[in-house]
């Protein structure tokens, strides 16, 4: 039977804590060197994509609607969009293939929004303030691209189900400075959380006050499954927006930043052709095209949905068992404590954990005094500011099983430390 | 002998147009569709680099520095840098590796002024109105950047050494809303004209009114050139920028689209220290990274300074027997006529051709009717206003000798046709 600590005796804390300062001490006398912050794939993952080096070679025809290595079609050949398309579970005549990153597509919108306006609204840089909606915790570089513009970031608490509605429907639908959210709607970044069906259809009932509000629908784990038999379904946002005759609500983003190479994939916006024609107004000036070489790679190596599901379960295969690692750590060594938890997620890149009141400050830095470097502090929330101090991404894709196993366990016994250590003191 | 149009008897005209007339009414028989519109390569220039897609493929090592397939490395690993170094000739300390598009890094550069404006400047929105100087004839695509961004666009007259400096002198050291002028400095687009030493060292000299101005350099024809014993040499505009005290004052671009492929080619930003830090304090927000495997590709392909010699050196010879056919056929069937007038260019993508006052458009447009579509009228000048109507742009690149033979002929009896009837006309 365990005792949480927050009911343990002042004598039992004090031989807990000797025991466990003993423990973290060990472990700084290993001289460890791990990392658990991004959301990297594993070298062994990228092995997986290799065979995409092939199916271009010397002796190719690059032929595709058109010559792939010329100039044009700077919205993306045909079948990238079809990939991709299919990846976002649209259609293809709402698909635009970008270059190698998604951020960069998002960031660039903002840009646009701000410098010329969405569909002919007032630009944003001559509005007194913006705002957006940042459920937290969230995704750190989502949270970067609005300070950088000088956007002002409001908190929405996440729930099981997703944001908090009642919340984002009271800014949405009454502050006309309101003109975006950020969301990672599937398997989210960093709790691996599935917005619910009726979180998608509040979404769509949305009445903003702003007639240039958009939902930025940031698809990131859209494939991103742990169990293949046991997947999250995500409710499609297009259709019920279309339903609800609010088409252009949405911006929607994928990539295959985690389905082949980071950095070396193709990525694409979803939306309505009305949003579709405002953003090509905009990236017919910005560039010829973009890469037409690398979206046939992916499109003659990844093939089709078939062929992603495939793909995506050979990465499956390789992360789950890191996942389960992890979790099995945490609840041997922390469970029934009561001086923390955790959401065991079913895709995505991370686990969330989200210690006592004050402590996930003080949890990153004994990890990284012990050699194991986490996600920074309070970089799940808005201007690095989470104001619980609690939670902490756990990133368990990168590091080799062996090192994940011993990082692991440290950062449990970083917690407990920092934990007693505030029990003993309050 | 030859009679120039301008002072042959009317009767002469007369019956100069009837031939004329006749012979542009067989071309149109023929059913053309030829295309000398975009400086564009042609297929056999980019079988040049088909051997760049065997340089990775399915075993290939792709360490180096870092592993290139991850996440990671958002300036550009080191060998791409030295690369893209040695083809700008500066050091590889003042460059930053981007995507696929030089175009893309200047709307970028313009854009991120607008909104945040340049190393702590105000930001270009919140001004009343912000200036750039356009040397004409020039590229559409530059132009088209600074109208997409209501920048107001000065006409700058190109001379054989390069723009009037007594005007760009005039303008950027006294009026403080001109923030910027668009240099082709080597091969222009269109006319091929490379500045001499005299207008770089002017260029360097500037006193400007503007403390965020900036030249931007765009080397976009840097090693591309038709004979390889006889280039043009430009000087270098970052050593004399040093010398006189000014690193800050300029951008150079250059990018490998016209080296390997368009499209899925690799993209730099040469700077000083300074600016490097302003555009990375963007860029880092922007994108986790550009396509390191791209930039592996070509480094691994390419190889050096050397490499690139010898490569554009095929280039040229496959380009160089297109540019003199179209020289000769200029030669042949107008010299003499007083109707027009051109200059042959020692490298670049196309030949600047300037017809009567008046006649561009037309001339343009009759060349369409019988098949051939010229790159459109103005589209040298801000606006699309050539205040002339004289310049056409002939990019004799992509298509094949023998199409090309007609299409210069076609272009030259439609230039003969427009001419002779305005001065029957007129």
């Amino acid at each position: 039977m365990i005792t949480p600590y927050t009911k343990m005796s002042r004598r039992k804390l004090e031989e807990e804590y000797k025991k466990v300062k003993k423990e973290y001490e060990d472990y700084k006398g290993k001289g460890l060197k791990l990392d658990m912050s991004r959301g990297k794939p594993a070298p062994s993952q990228l092995d997986l994509s290799m065979p995409m080096m092939d199916v271009l070679n010397g002796t190719s025809d690059c032929d595709e609607e058109l010559d792939c290595r010329n100039y044009g079609c700077p919205g993306g050949i045909s079948k990238a969009k079809k990939l991709m398309a299919d990846l976002m579970e649209v259609s293809p005549d709402n698909v635009i293939v970008f270059g190698n990153s998604s951020l960069n597509i998002m960031f660039d919108l903002i840009s646009t929004a701000m410098n010329k306006g969405i569909m002919g609204s007032t630009p944003w840089c001559k509005l007194d303030k913006v705002k957006f909606l940042c459920p937290v915790p969230g995704y750190d570089r989502h949270f970067a691209v609005t300070e950088y513009f000088g956007i002002e970031m409001i908190n929405i608490p996440m729930t099981p189900e997703g944001p908090d509605m009642d919340m984002v429907e009271k800014y949405v639908n009454n502050d006309p400075e309101v003109k975006g959210i950020w969301c990672v709607p599937k398997y989210s970044n960093p709790q691996g959380i599935t917005y619910s069906k009726e979180t998608v259809k509040r979404f769509a009932a949305l009445e903003p006050a702003a007639e240039d509000f958009r939902i930025i629908w940031d698809n990131a784990y859209i494939v991103h499954h742990l169990y293949e038999d046991d997947q999250d379904v995500l409710y499609s946002l297009p259709d019920e927006c279309a339903k609800k005759g609010k088409p252009d609500m949405f911006y929607m983003l994928a990539s295959t930043s985690k389905i082949t190479f980071p950095g070396s994939g193709v990525s694409a916006l979803a939306a309505s052709e009305a949003n579709l024609k405002d953003v090509f107004g905009r990236l017919k000036w910005q560039t010829i095209g973009h890469d037409k070489m690398n979206q046939l790679r992916h499109v003659r190596f990844l093939k089709d949905s078939e062929g992603i599901r495939q793909h995506m379960s050979k990465h499956a295969d390789l992360i789950r068992p890191k996942f389960e690692l992890v979790n099995e750590i945490l609840q041997k060594n922390l469970a029934g404590l009561d001086i923390g938890s955790w959401i065991k997620p079913k895709g995505g890149y991370f686990i969330s954990f989200d210690s006592m009141d004050g402590c996930a400050a003080n949890i990153i830095n004994k990890a990284k005094e012990a050699g194991v470097v986490m996600t920074g502090a309070g970089s799940t929330y808005p201007y690095h500011k989470d104001p619980h101090d609690s939670n902490i991404r756990i990133a368990p894709t990168y590091p080799e099983i062996d090192d994940l196993r011993e990082a692991a366990e440290l950062f449990t016994v970083c917690v407990k430390l920092v934990s007693l250590e505030k029990i003993i003191n309050s």
